[in-house]
């Protein structure tokens, strides 16, 4: 007898039929004995629904009545699925972030869970309930509800998951695993049996939106098995774990792509001790989040600086990195919105060389200008104009044989 | 400086443009001084809306989870009020029937209100808030989510007002007080600008639906003064109080009448110990309630026994009634769908001799038929045909004055 920690997404309780589906699902995970507990977001459409309802009323609307608003959306949902699972004759009882409680602080519309309080929901279970959760929301210790921000029902499944000692995380949703990489652009993309944690990570935050990048970083820290599984079909997902040997003898897991950055250079920068800070002090002023960062070597007395930023933050980025320019009396300001980053992922990487001129023969063979390159433990990745995205990913899918079962 | 509690209809907060309509109003009045409390319900539609989402996932809808769906809705508009009131420079803060604290007892979908916690709300006011506070809900002693019931927003103004020892609670709705009658049925209806809580009640209770009766019956056991205005115009209203002589100098203040209720007698009843007893026990056994019970004096070992229900309670109430005509060898069930119930009202008929007559005296002449009476100390109500509710209503409105001023 298995303890489980599902979540379904929004658009897996898009409808009330769908709902029902969901009802059906957990029933019969529910009738072979395994205890569960279901985490929901809010229907589709309903938070953007309730966020222009806020924007109506106040153009910036005030960050904790708006958590109250669009906490409404979760509470809802995990009301129709309790409904949905006693009409099958399935006992269920459902929890808002605060009835359960998950004590958040007190940052309201991206707060961080602190604790979560287990004894009712373990009473449930051992009463043969099944427990629906609504995702996304706390309550801080003032008993203000909170919410986690967008995709936070995933760092809710995660940290309940955590907290209950669950056998498994169960992530449904849309797609029924991780893939070497995104099949709309490579149809040869294979889904994985399994990644680790680190991997997800990489592979999150490069734009395969599978997972919020902060739940997987929880599973990693609190060694939660998670499995990213679809709604609406049958099959095992990829299971998300620590490095074992299994994984190990794949040299690379996947290739992820951004083509939300752009690229910003500044020419010419006198040579000096804190001229990055000068650079990027302003930057960060604005609220803006820098991506990669490369200072190539001084030739003479300058430099040359560059970095990538969110598109969308593209203009004020550059606005502030002019007047950098003018400051420091640098040469110019060049600005590249036509980017898209590739990176490979794997932690099989770490013990063998050669994979990084793998990557950067395949796409000289290609014929693609490799703009910037940027190495972490586990990633390669490179930056080359977004007009060569899909050929630099299907070549690279090629090179490292993903389209082949893992022993490579 | 006072202390108001406002409370706003589902109507008057039908939409964001009426929201910010209210927010306005509420400027307004803590623009001069005073602290305001403001109870929203949930915008028109709303509660229909999840009530309908409900029955798909469950004909009969789970309670404690449908108090937890529908309760969202007055947590939306708590929040949007609040984001208004922000947006007007005027500083606001919402709290959930949980976040209060309403304590109620574990009724759901028709919960009492057993204790309000008011330390918060008092901090808040004194802090120069508008505090604004969900109606209609509330929360057991395990955390729970309860709901009061229908109109129950009402309930929780009135109940406020009391915790928080208001100057005097207001309930806006779209109409701007309490008439003699109703307008649409006489036009020469004229609003009250005072009426007892008795009056209020027995009005109430007779389908003069302004108020909820439970908030009324609440306002006078804690001495609130409550105030009925319009959301849309401007105007005092009518103010609802303790009988004082001001009051005391209409004989009859108000005519409200019933189209709702159905009427059944059975007849050539054994007249024995016990037999009313046995011809309601299965009306209540099937949770149908009764309201007028007439048992005529009996002619010779047998009687006449008439009640009215609701007319929706009709069909079973017959199919009941047929039953224990045949248990207690009785003569015959006749039922009656087509009545109307009309009645006047006044503290001031219980030191008037007359009143009755000069209402019988007032139907006789206009050629109805009446066939049941009941009275209570500051009511008469006659059963007629429905088709002379109309006429009745005018008659008596006439008969009593009551489209002049108040002092007869």
């Amino acid at each position: 007898m298995a303890l489980y920690v599902y979540k379904f997404g929004g658009t897996s309780v898009g409808s009330v039929e769908r709902i029902k589906m969901v009802a059906e699902k957990v029933k019969k995970a529910h009738d072979l004995g395994d205890k569960i507990v279901v985490v929901v977001s809010a229907m589709s459409g309903e938070t953007n629904r309730l966020i222009g309802l806020a924007k109506h009323m106040q153009p910036q609307p005030n960050d904790r009545e708006l958590d109250t608003l669009v906490s409404t959306g979760e509470q809802v949902t995990m009301a129709l699925l309790s409904m949905g699972l006693e009409e099958l004759g399935c006992p269920a009882r459902s929890y808002t972030g605060s009835q359960v409680k998950i004590l958040t602080d007190s940052s309201f519309t991206k707060a961080r869970i602190l604790n979560i309080e287990n004894h009712n929901i373990m009473a449930d279970l051992n009463d043969g309930k099944v427990v629906v959760v609504a995702g996304f929301q706390g309550v801080d210790e003032d008993n203000n509800i909170t919410t986690l921000g967008r995709g936070g029902s995933d760092t809710t499944a995660v940290a309940l998951a955590a907290a209950l000692k669950a056998d498994e995380c169960h992530i449904y949703t849309d797609v029924d695993g991780v893939y070497t990489t995104d099949p709309r652009v490579e149809p040869k993309a294979r889904r994985l049996d399994r990644i680790t944690f680190e991997e997800m990570l990489e592979m999150a935050s490069l734009g395969s939106k599978v997972l919020q990048i902060r739940s997987v970083e929880f599973a990693g820290k609190y060694n939660v098995k998670l499995r990213v599984l679809s709604s609406f079909t049958q099959g095992c997902g990829t299971l998300i774990t620590y490095e074992d040997s299994a994984v190990e003898s794949a040299l690379i897991s996947g290739i992820a792509f951004n083509r939300d950055e752009a690229k910003l250079t500044i020419s010419g920068v006198p040579d000096l001790p804190g001229v990055a800070y000068k650079i990027l002090g302003p930057i960060a002023d604005a609220n803006i989040e820098v991506d990669m960062i490369i200072q190539n070597v001084a030739d003479d007395a300058t430099t040359d600086f560059t970095f990538t930023v969110h598109r969308n933050d593209y203009a004020r980025a550059k606005a502030a990195l002019d007047k950098t320019c003018v400051e420091l009396n640098a040469k110019k300001v060049m600005g590249d919105e036509g980017i898209v980053k590739v990176s490979i992922v794997g932690v099989g990487m770490r013990s063998h060389a050669g994979i990084a001129s793998t990557m950067f023969k395949t796409l000289a063979t290609e014929g693609i200008n490799i703009k910037m390159i940027s190495t972490s433990e586990i990633k390669i990745s490179v930056v080359v104009d977004e007009k060569y995205m899909e050929l630099a990913v299907r070549a690279l899918h090629a090179a490292f044989k993903l389209d082949q079962d893992s022993a490579v």
